[in-house]
């Protein structure tokens, strides 16, 4: 399909996409494909006043009727499963596969929600006083701002909003400047099921569109009491104390330096595939997409031998064709970043196997590369930092206490696993004296996560957490409530205090 | 018992107390009791290498075997109740009862943590593929600073301390400046237990004594990934950002502004009771002091007679006497800060009953004052300031509605109560559109938690949360594990990526 | 719409529902309306044969890929919510919005079991042990049967087969023999979502008709774990007890008993319509009906007397029409038991309102009946007995004790509630000293729980739980597990034991 | 030690262990060691009612003041945990340090059970209707009659009875006739810790000596709601649908057949020493004991090699000497079941090492045997059944499929265990298809778990659960609960029922 087409498809009109002031460029191609409208800055004021006021009528709509929304939403996005997956094709470059999976992912928290509609379980406590009762319940927020980027443009606004709204928080989502269709479609479909669902309060869920300027009127409000951010370390450490300076709740979901460890007795061919996948997907820029490798020395070489094989079959190219695997990065500058990065290892003593440009059997205008992988002497200043593009560096181990060192040993905690079949190994890892991730898996690559699942990482990538387990509360405030039913007025602690 | 005797019985040599740098002076008469050695600031690197050595050793060790000292401390505790109760009289001019009662809550979340140490639940989740496993486990984050406020110099130490050596952390402590001399007898108490435990790695439990320079090093150390830091709004808004800025993790208990409902249908003699406690208890310099009170017009005048009536009679003065129920402000400067906010309040329009400084029949060299209520026009300013000292607002309302609004308009939202027997307006006031506090509390007053429920508040007061339910959480790291057993390697949401 | 048009409209082909040896009647009319096969009894051992194999293949199918199953029989049952709300209707003579409104608790808990496919926690436990891992995780436990009432001839079934098919259990139906029709409609539903679903083992949904000996084999059989039975007390005690006795999991849903205490200070008119509904709805027919009402002695005759008027008014009929709100007895059988009941109630010195058959404006073969109000001097013996009919015993009390205590002595601990606006009094109602029922309300009738909370009762109510919070816990097995990974093999409770 | 310094030592006065009419042997040399009194069938009714009179008191002491006396209990323990170990050596015959680790047990479940009674969690749950509230609490059942057997004479009674008496139910022990005075020896610990307590209400803990008329009383008592049994599956057969029968709740815990298997990769060191304290532990006479050994072909010969040599150098003889690691049989009528079982093992093509009568170098009059390992060619129905001693029956496999078939093939579902370095193995044995038991280790024995996790099987062992994890649920009954507060009566499922 044409790019029009995918944008027709996904039911943006016309005007929608033209005569706006942001130009939005297609990666496959560096087509400009729309020029969008961008908020106001002067105007966010008053959505942000609007998200209060929905708040005040949401908060008190039951939570089921309020799963019942996403539930709505969950229905819409599996019948426009397909054209959404296309625009984050188009926008984002994925490739087929890994757009309709990141409309799946909608699709999952959206169930998950809907069953957590009926629970936001608090909890009724034990009270040391006769005639006391104890309980925590679990109470809405206030507007949650999303701010997402461009490699998940649409998956990490569904995570916050079905949570949010669930929760009782309205949504405010600013997406990446690079992937504001994706941001516009999905919202249709949201229209859709706020038109399915009828009385929902106006401005529940809000879109704005822009830069800098946008984003900080959403971190610096009063009023936006949780900024849900994904992105880089370098924005996070601005928005995370920014928020926490103005007492509102950051959630972070910032950059990662995910490795694997391959032992010994790992099954390689399985650990090849994971590693393909997982270091190549998304052309690298995934926030859990693999970028180191630990490889026990003596199978090192086989593997990166292994590796190089099986890279030197990637079909790359146009991510619109069903049998591509490594669609573009995101822009050149992006392509230039992993250039960089691919000398400096060569300079600190890297072997670089790929990583070149290629031009040929691919859209003109996009940024494709071979994916990379660079034998490194040791853990250099070049590998502890995460850069955005198809890069695994390879690094041996000898013992495992000096394979989960190397893990540790970078300024990011997001995700990691190691490959081994030895129960031993595979327990230390996930111990306490194990990975520091977020993350931790045995026998599958570091990214993919289920949304059942907590979804988030230590250290510089922010500690937030979103998706499953109990992810939900960090959408609400807890209250401590003791009831007393009785005529007498015990203290606690036996405090006796009698006038 | 004097002073000396005090200090001697809790263990403290004649050494310990005498020749330092650090003077430190009773609130019952002002008379300097010690003199304390601070802790040098170049020191501070050292111990928290110590503390992340220590670490690495204590996180290993089986949590049941962590909370096994942490029973000990509880047996220590139990054991020196009274002596230690003393020393919190001593330094912080507690009454008696209140200080006994201080003890009793280290007792308690002691007992709590034991019970903990054969829990910290993660959980196991359904994973969407076969042949594989999710769970969530909890691992230990490394060294915890708490820093304490001198109102209650002893029991928020035990709260962290308590949960945070269960949970695998060692602690930095560092009291209020005000207030060493109980941090040292505490350290005392623990150093027995961790006598009678045997072999906890040596850091495992530290003070640190001194004043801002002191703190800084822990806000701004990344090797201590936890800032437990108690005390005013100001302090917290410096360090929560800090912390935040450093990737590091805040847990924040700050300032409280705690108001009380009292509606129509309230058991007055009950909230009478209530009030008087709970503004006047520890000469209203709890976190959880009530300060203001929102009464229903149509009672409203006959409550203020009552607690009027019932202020007159308060037996004020020397904190080690049985009968006494209001002892000494912390200091002068306290009470200046007391006279200057009751001046300002009348400036406003207010109607001052009590508050004056007291001088007769109460030791010399204290700063003593009457409890002082205040009927406010409106929430004005001054209402909306916490001052610490024991002054009480009054206001007036005609509906419920109202009368939260009222409670909810103040920029902290730490602890709130209601009195009333209607079932209608107690769940109200518990609802998603009710206090916005952290604490909300029904006939009973605003101070006085249980252990067994979380304790902390939203807005200025920081969002921390401490003690009970799953306050734990915030001492550790959260894992989510995925471990594939199978021969196959399947993605999640169904992603296909076969080369 | 006529019988026939109901029975085609649900999908029953002509040949379904002619030529078998079970006659079903529509209490509408008491017409024959259909003729359907019964279950051989010789048959029983295949089928539960068929279970267990396909226990062996869904036991391995992820959760939430089962829940998917559980997803679309929600989305299949939406879209056939009137035609299935009418075969109740018609089978069990409920009025039209309990016919729809059972369908939509089929639906409710659709949406909750597909959320709990995503959790289905255990729990990751401490170990006292040094590389030592504990967890607890919950397996598929086998086939499941369910004998469900004709009064809930399909919502039970949901309940059950829901949590039951998200937690790995094949199910096994054995419907009322009154209520084939409403059964063998919901398979039709279930078979929709079985084939959009794909891949299912045969034998996962089976549905048995029949009588005593089908209920028998199932009872008897060790391949059936599992036996989820409501119906009566007399039932319950013969399967429960057997079922244990061969090692089988009995979840029990048998009578209740259920009670209003209405205080004083209750809000009357709210009361009114609460018991109205309770105690008519259904005719009476439900498990939780409200069959005592315990009034205040000041408010009692006042009480009666809005309940009589208000009982005059209730348009008694045919169930499918819009306006009826009290529809046919579900047999003749069953309004002899209540006339006799009635004349019990008065030989022990009640004074009956109501009650009385009525043949006129009703449709002629039904039971159709006034809904009787029994003013009794005590809790008499007939009180105390379930006439599954809309009889409402009326008792005063003086004190809230004796509320309580007439509350609780009866052999039933179904449901139970107050009206009060008094929060002492409904704060002790459900406290440890308050109701000893399994459901307690304050200010809603007994009756009409929603799917989020746990629905079973006490004592001859059989103690089972089924639907929301953890009640699908009782769908399968626990497991704990240590997992050693060390090279050491400390044992337990410090234990030396070296050869 | 004698037997009368022992029992002096455990506090028992001369007049408590003469003068009655059940005599009780020691193990170790047959000798009467005492005559106590028994109780008086004709006074179990006044029991049971003392007993639901302390309930009416103790259902309303707060579950953390009732936590209070458990805490009071551990510390008891602590001090008299010599004393009663070795008690447990003379009337069961355990070696010291199991005796000693049997009073860990008590100890650890105190410590457990005084955090769980500030926390009873429930739940607060979302309601669907506006207004409205929903909860879930856990109340106090009733008094809970604990069954126990001579093998486990006082921890058992500890696990049920800290919980119980933390719940709010109060307790009557029946202790197994040959092990009065361990029995007798707790509840003068318990007595102590009562005095201590305060006020308690008299009756709260019973003892209760004799045979099966007294147990008797318990089962069929409708006023002891809960009865924890420990025995034979026989027992158990009878007792679980007696209590079901009148609506009591039984938690069973029966008999285990609890297998290892040992794949290839096994450490195999470690393995024979889990094996030979799992097998030979207790003589045999854990609940736990390892009675199957399941080992792959390739190592099976190895194994039993290791495994008869081990046992050959096992110290046989009196428990109280510190070297004895095998103990005697209870008694002598145990070494005559072992004899024959061994002689059907050989019927049936076993081959026997050890097993033999043990007279020279023990306590004469005792029942002393060695410990017999049994190749055996199938598991017959001689394996398929517990006997009481320490026989290992030893069977070979081929693959992992083979052996778990085997493993799950008896009829009883206690503790299960493999010993394997493979992680694909280990998590098959620990997932849905794997072991079907209540316990699953890897690389521990069956024996010997932590009173942090649940402990009890599936099956015929009974379904029970006690001590860690949520078992604590099984001694309380579940309320869910709906509060209305508001002025408005919206039906469940939106159903209308307008009059």
């Amino acid at each position: 399909m044409s790019h029009n087409d995918i944008i027709q498809a996904a039911g943006l009109t016309e005007a929608e996409v033209t005569g706006g002031t942001l130009a939005v460029h297609s990666p496959i191609d560096g087509a400009e494909v729309a020029r969008v409208r961008e908020t106001d800055p002067a105007d966010m004021a008053a959505i942000i006043a609007k998200s209060q006021e929905a708040f005040k009528a949401w908060r008190t709509v039951p939570a089921p009727r309020r799963g019942e929304l996403v539930r709505l939403l969950g229905e819409e996005l599996r019948a426009a499963k397909d054209e959404l997956g296309a625009v984050v094709t188009l926008e984002a470059g994925k490739i087929t596969s890994e757009g309709s999976g990141e409309v799946q992912e909608m699709i999952d928290i959206c169930d998950f929600a809907v069953g957590l509609s009926r629970q936001i379980y608090g909890l009724t406590i034990a009270s040391e006083r006769p005639g006391h009762r104890m309980m925590e319940t679990w109470h809405p927020l206030g507007p949650c701002a999303i701010i997402t980027a461009f490699n998940f443009p649409v998956a990490v606004w569904s995570w916050n909003s079905a949570l949010a709204l669930v929760c009782g928080d309205p949504v405010i989502w600013k997406p990446s400047e690079k992937t504001p269709l994706t941001a516009m479609a999905s919202m249709k479909i949201m229209e859709r099921a706020l038109k399915r669902f009828g009385d929902a309060p106006e401005g529940l869920c809000q879109l704005v569109i822009g830069g800098p300027a946008i984003g900080e009127a959403l971190v610096n409000s009063q009023d936006v009491p949780i900024v849900s951010a994904t992105g880089s370390t370098r924005m996070g450490g601005i928005v995370g104390p920014k928020v926490a300076g103005r007492w509102g709740r950051p959630i972070l979901e910032l950059g990662g330096n995910n490795a694997m460890i391959v032992a010994p007795s790992a099954d390689l061919d399985m650990a090849v595939r994971a590693i393909v996948f997982s270091a190549v997907g998304t052309a690298g820029q995934r926030c859990t997409t693999l970028r180191r490798l630990i490889a026990h020395n003596s199978i090192k070489d086989d593997l990166v031998a292994k590796l190089t094989k099986a890279y030197s079959s990637l079909p790359i190219g146009d991510p619109r064709k069903s049998t591509t695997l490594v669609g573009p990065l995101i822009d050149h500058a992006s392509r230039d970043r992993m250039q960089a990065a691919l000398e400096k290892a060569k300079a600190e003593g890297g072997t670089v196997h790929g990583g070149k440009t290629v031009t040929s059997g691919v859209p003109q205008g996009g940024a494709y590369v071979e994916p990379a992988i660079a034998e490194m002497p040791a853990q250099t200043d070049t590998v502890r930092t995460e850069t955005f593009a198809p890069i695994l560096y390879v690094m041996g181990y000898e013992t495992l206490d000096e394979a989960i060192a190397i893990q540790n040993d970078v300024p990011q905690g997001l995700s990691s696993c190691i490959f081994t079949l030895n129960m031993r190994e595979a327990e230390a890892f996930l111990s306490a004296a194990g990975s520091d991730c977020g993350i931790a898996n045995v026998n599958i690559g570091p990214s993919g996560a289920e949304i059942g699942g907590a979804f988030g990482g230590e250290k510089e990538t922010g500690g937030g957490r979103e998706s499953g387990s109990d992810a939900w509360k960090g959408y609400m405030r807890r209250q401590t409530n003791t009831i007393n039913y009785s005529a007498q007025l015990p203290l606690a602690q036996g405090v006796k205090f009698d006038f």
